[in-house]
């Protein structure tokens, strides 16, 4: 196969999936979004109470969080409920964490205020990149939320709480080449798997990379990285649109 | 107001709300269906597998059951996540057990033979009636999975699990009148709630009925019986119609 | 079999069990009734203490709730424990729930002030109908732990907070034929089984019925909840002669 | 004080409280026992079931166990059940230990063939000495069992997997003095708690002091002995004239 | 084997193994011990933290605790993680209780003020022996924690919280012999096994014996009590030794 | 300050703490490293057991895998065991998984034949990189059970499960300067923090970088990854100078 081979979805290298982001998905939530890269779907809502866990109060400043699971179904066979074995899996915690990390970090918690955002982030379809899915959609979700907080004047209307933004991608190599925003199919057989997590102005928030098969070189990586810009300032302009546009209505 | 007084949001008193029942809406399971009882949002999940669990082995019959779960926030304020806790809580332990009971009077679990379907019922958003619309939502489901069985020859072409249909709709009694399909608001104020699973030819599987407020008398049990069979009727057609119509394909 | 055949213990069919109501039968608990419907035995304790859990503190009510457990080798074989496997059950869980509404549906929380009544049902030995044997010797508990702080003067002497009695009977359709306050043998066989639980004055607090085996139609049901009317009428009088003699006195 | 005088109850330093040991209490166990110390009741139940757990498997020996539980309100204040807590505290982990090795003290494995027998003792009421009570009441059921699992042929008529007698006794030190088989009021005060588990024949099958308040020293401890040794007699005695007894018939 | 044989490692009788005991081993805990017992090792972690559990507070007295667990591989084969496991497990709760029990009954729980001390001792090498150990060498720990806190002046200078010293050591019946601190081979093939904790000044605070095969009678339990007073004067004078070094620095 | 200055604790920038790897720490362990980078200290012991998990049997291949966890003062302020709370912390889970990831790629699983190595990394100690330290030190003992594995014969002589040497460091920007191996001060106030695993070849197995304070840019990346790279080789000539000297005997 050589480099320029397409994909086996008929995608280039550096192509990213068909991405939607339907905002207001849900009605109750404060901020809500449904995102979809290609077959993977993800349902991100973002929860604004107001006051802080205990071990912030006080301190004048907010609390970004997030909550990653997936549905019993979303997967090609069937998953036992985390809630029946009666313990969270170390996957989901971890993912949750990243999450929770990467959203906080485009955060001034001062301007927050003492309040609460929890985005919770539910994968009702799962092929491939839920956790740069998740990111993605949680953003779009964060800005609703804070937006609708302004309007409700839970904070003040001259606060501004979001410091930039932030997107995820996958990027691995296959057959030796590095590619963009892997499905399930070519995460399964990929040698190296990286999810970066950066800025809409490109700047890095999170660089997590894993042999899978065997190690990875410096050239290797730095090719990595230079595909994963390019997905994130893609992503960004779809978030941005998204933004852009006139949400539907929630029926509160 | 009089017993002719329309409800708050325009319905009549034995008025479903609009159903909309939307087959395939995944891509991995056998048989899934989103289905839409208003505002209410269940996704419903059909899993088929072979072999039963083991306390069925080797007795040449099937198992079909269930398991309910809500969002953390497909309510108006957001709940944790039973996972977290670490315990599978009552409310979502009878729901599951009831929509299991349910399904499972409509099922010959001989003519199943040893094979297991779970109907994984999650709630995307809550607005009152999830048990039942997640009821109705899952019989479809498991057509379209026992269908899926047949062309998989996974089951005997000429075995028939299915022995009826199955449906189920609250009643409840606002304001000393019966009515249908109580979204959340009525569900709140009703001094009685019911929940009825009929099969499509008219017979019971199951009453539930409480007073939420002071206790009820015969005739207006037999009143709220009259009204929930009348619903019935409707949901089952509804079922047929959208049985009938050919679904998406899902992408295997 | 006609329908005016005895039953396999010589009952008539719309016969109670030889009912056992005794009161004080431990010496610590405010209210306590061993309640035997035939071989079925269960321990009620009623226990009052000052104060409501936090979510209603502050409302100036109280609280009435109920936790109901089986001892492992109260059944023909042994069960394991489920604080073993650190976990209720699904079934436990819908009885206590069950339980706590019933009593709660003959209570006037503002007459019982900021206090609250927890009601354990320990099923010592099971014979079919625990949950209504629980139900109607929890009542007579309730009644005792009422008094019991009156006397001490707990809650005002001339508060009510009870608005009536209430009991419960199981039902069923045996060989097309209803039968009132089934055993276990008769339990297993049943082809639909109903609890019902309703005030002194015959008016219904809940209704749960189940198609075990096959649907069944409205006749049936009427013919149900006819005789269930009848037990009911028989168990509130067995209540109130047990609470018009004079109890034990406990050993405090 | 001087050391003649009695107890607030009456008894003298080495007398037991009113013992009372009711076999065939329940109709489903194949041993059961009430057992009443005083005001102290405990309900054992002796489970004979065919096979062992897995690590016994294939070496021709059988199993005795115990689980100890109180009732919620078998004390006076009402304590959370331990399967809502979803976990099993230290004290009953270390009775229900303590109860299984004592009663295995006076089994003969071998004799009992691939065999298990589990002792359920359950505090209906607690009084002081539950752990003592449930090891002299569960030796009883024990001995049913056995006789149970002959007369069923489940193990040989002449095989003899007892090898002994078990009973057991609280003693403590009260204002400077020894005193057996202690209430809650004097084992709330005691200075020093002990323990103590005896064959038939007078051997020490277990030993357990503690020092609640001041040390003790090597005298009391000999004096603590000797009074206990005496309760062991007294209690066998009971524990034989009980099992010499017709016991009632069980309702199987 | 006549008497005076040595044993298989070639101790008496009466003489313990090679016990080491190194002071401030960590360098955050406010007393830390590594305790060896021959080839057991123990890291005892004394943790002074202002406040006391709500049980407690506004009673003006302090609470010692103790937590014990074995590392996974701490034992001959390596076992489960009680973490993973998801639950305590009753061995271990059994000797984190009698650790407290132990500690505090040298406490002045007033002098100590409204503190408390946890003491963490977690079994790196298991060779018998690991509960005795963990007394003897957390109470050097405690000693340490206590005169840190006077230094830091938490309590009082001139409080004092000890009102004297503890120690604890394993003693058994081995071919009919007794004998000191038992190592794990002794341990295993032991007749009898006790652990008799015991204050400085040769008085009892705990003593558990168990017959592990037949049981034992009074003169060996005599003899058994004997030994292990000895025992507890060599640990005394080795503690106070220890106490008397100057320990390393700490580097906080 | 310039970017030569020495840190806080007088280390140039890409200088290591002092590492100290001593191996057979344990007895009963395959293999066992107590690891210190500074004041960190973790103690690695490997376990060999012949089988596989369920889900590997009859491929032939073999499992390594590992647990990670903290002594509750282990740290500055005592933590709650993860066993008491009844789970494991998100932080413990992706530690261990990425400790097990690390060692799998150095391993041929088909030359390990169907055997299992668990690698319990238990923190003594934390002043900073207890990840990076459990990964270098597991690798010495991963060593180590392989050559006991070999001479016990478990494993064929001239199989050969390794393909090569891990080991594990952080970096971090402080003050504008990348610094090599924090400590946990400057862990603290590092603005971005990334753990680096690479093999003794110079490859990259994992790359974990997190922004903790603002976002990093590519060049900041780079220098993390440079000076990450230095440390790895001299972390990797310190294992094989380990490896190289005689071990203490373990006591079998």
């Amino acid at each position: 196969m050589t480099n320029d081979a397409l994909r086996h979805d008929g995608r280039a290298p550096d192509q990213l999936r068909d991405i939607r982001i339907t905002r207001n998905w849900l009605d109750h939530a404060e901020g809500s979004v449904l995102v979809e890269f290609g077959r993977t779907r993800v349902l991100c809502a973002a929860s604004f109470t107001e006051g802080v866990p205990r071990w912030l109060k006080g301190q004048g400043t907010g609390w970004v969080t997030s909550e990653y699971e997936m549905l019993p179904r979303s997967t090609n066979t069937r998953s036992d409920r985390e809630a029946r074995k009666g313990k969270v899996g170390g996957r989901t915690h971890e993912i949750s964490r990243l999450i929770g990390r990467s959203l906080r970090a485009v955060i001034d918690t001062k301007a927050l205020g003492e309040n609460t955002i929890v985005l919770d982030c539910d994968v009702l379809q799962a092929d491939g990149g839920t956790r740069t899915a998740s990111i993605t959609g949680a953003y779009v979700a964060l800005v609703d939320a804070i937006a609708d907080a302004k309007a409700r004047k839970l904070i003040p209307a001259k606060a501004e709480p979001l410091t930039g933004s932030v997107a995820a991608v996958s990027v691995g190599i296959i057959d030796g080449r590095p590619v963009l925003d892997l499905d399930y199919p070519e995460d399964s057989t990929a040698g190296t798997d990286m999810n970066v997590v950066m800025t809409g102005t490109g700047e890095f928030i999170e660089v997590q990379g894993t042999a899978e098969g065997k190690p990875f070189d410096r050239a290797e990586l730095d090719a990595l990285l230079d595909i994963a810009a390019k997905g994130i300032v893609d992503l960004t302009a779809l978030q941005q649109k998204a933004l852009a546009e006139t949400a539907r209505e929630r029926v509160l």
